[in-house]
């Protein structure tokens, strides 16, 4: 290594290398100290490429999520004060949900930035309590901190049958990918939401930024508009569906879609044993046509917002073919693919040609 | 309400309120909106005055504990990268020592700001997995996000058997009041880590700052400051203690020393019975020499750095008077006070006279 190549290496940023790759040394740092702790087996089980804790107890696992939002990278400035609380609550159920989990109790610590209104700190926490209302958990700790800009930190703890327990790992070769809804609706509100006019003029101000927003806005249905906004600044979490999908033990594997499709294929991909692949049919998305009209006023190709966004909070899953119609029928899922031998990630084109699907996806530090 | 009363209401900042009202606020709202949940009785059992949720697990208490940490509120600009690791996981263990908890996994979110260094990165990390190791606990998930300010939130799970547990509750009029340290020692550090010189020229500079800071520094024994540093840099919770003091069954009620001693024994008349108060005696307060050292130095009273600072992470105990001297001899407790039925909080200074101790204490937002 030169002296030019060490000087760079100490000057990393994080920027430099993303959160996926930032995770990855993480946990191989984490496992490199910690060999052979007698607690690893005793309390609790762990699979390293799931979002959530598991501690054994007796049948059950104990579930334990955690999921930080902060002003400046989660909270688009049309979001409410209560709707950043429900999210914070809703970000974090959306991981039990895709587990099958049952959640017990919320814990909320908070960084708030002193000159924050009070009445807004009401109305956060009435968001929070709504949703843990929603959910049928109680708000059962938390702290108060000073910090810079608002932060929202919440921790929810959740309970699951060890034998009912939806896993990332655990999609075969002739399972049926599926998903629980539409895709790309909120990334169709955040779109509307964070769209800024062309800038033609360097006086532009705030008030014509307004302006041409709302003439922006104009240009689509207000059923629409209000869907999307809706998707994108309220989220929901698939909890039901996730807790009875797991009882039904037709699932093999599960995640929640928080990152756009490709990314959540390429994590239950990697989750898997090798060899194990899935392809995606393009034709089978479930794209609605309010997402259609947004895409179209934007200029932009629909399946991108489906395929490379996140935030729909929908599930992600694979289910043992043999089962599929009898689930589907219950739950009206949205077939996209099948799990494959193949080891690859792949999509059919509406051409019916088959390509690489590349795994992007929303990463901070990017 | 006149309109500028309502005026003056609707911009009421949570800065106006302080952090121990929010936090009362919080709770009040929290206990309006979750009136009879049937999980409240079923799965966890709460003190609204301990820092930790209790969830029912057979003959055990899980305890969990979440704590934030934010750069400009929590990490003086000589804290190393590593420290500030270790302390996010030493504050959480700290309120599991105070209950008797062991400890089971460490959760952890960041919220990195892009521009950060890998090394500084790697370093954080270093520092958490070390306490981890320490503690005896394996870090179990986590997440990372993007933030403007190094942000550190972590979640704490532990174990404790039901019949000795430790709460802020169950002092009782007779009890010795005792400590497991020293005071003040971590407020000693502090006072000289963030000294600024008196500022007698509008063009100082960073240099300066540094030059004077270490002639400051140089009029305190080496031996001295390396302690102070230490303390405030790079705390131990007393987790060891906490287990065993637990096991003892002797102790009626505990906390730890996170806001200052008249903060803490605050909450433990908060948290008890009616009509009892707790007498500490000033002369009996441990200050080691070092602290009146820095005292003398900064011209400052020491009692002041042990009664109203914190973040030294000892333990403060209530324990039955007749177990007092067998605890004491296996532990080094101090006796700094008794428990008594008067219902306040006072302090017998030097002289002997009795005065109320007034709670205050580092609050957020003041």
């Amino acid at each position: 290594m030169s002296s030019k190549d060490f000087k760079d290496q100490e000057n990393l940023k994080i920027s430099h290398i993303g959160e996926k790759k930032l995770i990855k040394r993480l946990l191989s740092r984490s496992r490199a100290l910690q060999p052979d702790s007698p607690f690893f087996d005793e309390f609790y089980f762990k699979s390293l490429s799931d979002d959530a804790a598991l501690l054994n107890i007796a049948d059950n696992y104990l579930v334990v999520t955690s999921d930080l939002l902060i002003e400046s990278s989660h909270f688009p400035s049309k979001m409410s004060a209560y709707q950043k609380g429900m999210k914070v609550v809703t970000v974090n159920v959306s991981d039990l949900a895709a587990m099958g989990a049952k959640p017990i109790g919320f814990i909320l610590s908070l960084g708030l930035p002193s000159d924050l209104c009070l009445k807004e700190f009401d109305e956060i926490m009435e968001g929070v309590l709504k949703a843990c209302q929603e959910y049928e958990m109680g708000l059962i700790g938390g702290d108060t901190n000073q910090s810079e800009e608002l932060i929202l930190s919440g921790t929810c703890l959740g309970t699951v049958n060890k034998d009912k327990v939806l896993m990332k790992e655990g999609a075969r070769p002739g399972d049926i990918v599926a998903v629980t809804g539409p895709l790309g609706v909120a990334a169709a509100g955040f779109e509307v939401l964070l769209y800024s006019p062309p800038n033609d003029d360097s006086e532009s101000n705030d008030n014509k930024n307004e302006k041409e927003f709302e003439e922006f806005t104009g240009s689509l249905k207000p059923t629409t508009l209000e869907l999307i906004r809706k998707h994108a600044l309220q989220p929901r979490a698939r909890l039901k569906e996730g807790i009875l999908l797991a009882d039904s033990g037709a699932v093999t594997s599960a995640t929640d879609i928080t990152d756009g499709l490709t990314s959540e294929v390429g994590e239950l991909v990697e989750a898997s044993l090798d060899g194990v692949g899935i392809t995606i049919f393009q034709d089978m998305i479930p794209i609605i046509p309010e997402v259609r009209e947004v895409a179209a006023v934007l200029n932009k190709d629909p399946l991108d917002l489906a395929l490379y966004y996140g935030e729909d909070f929908e599930l992600l899953l694979t289910v043992r073919e043999e089962e599929f119609e009898d689930l589907n029928e219950e739950f009206n899922l949205f077939q996209v693919g099948v799990v494959t031998g193949s080891g690859r990630m792949e999509i059919v084109d509406k051409d019916g040609k088959t390509k690489i699907l590349e795994p992007k996806g929303y990463q901070h530090f990017q």
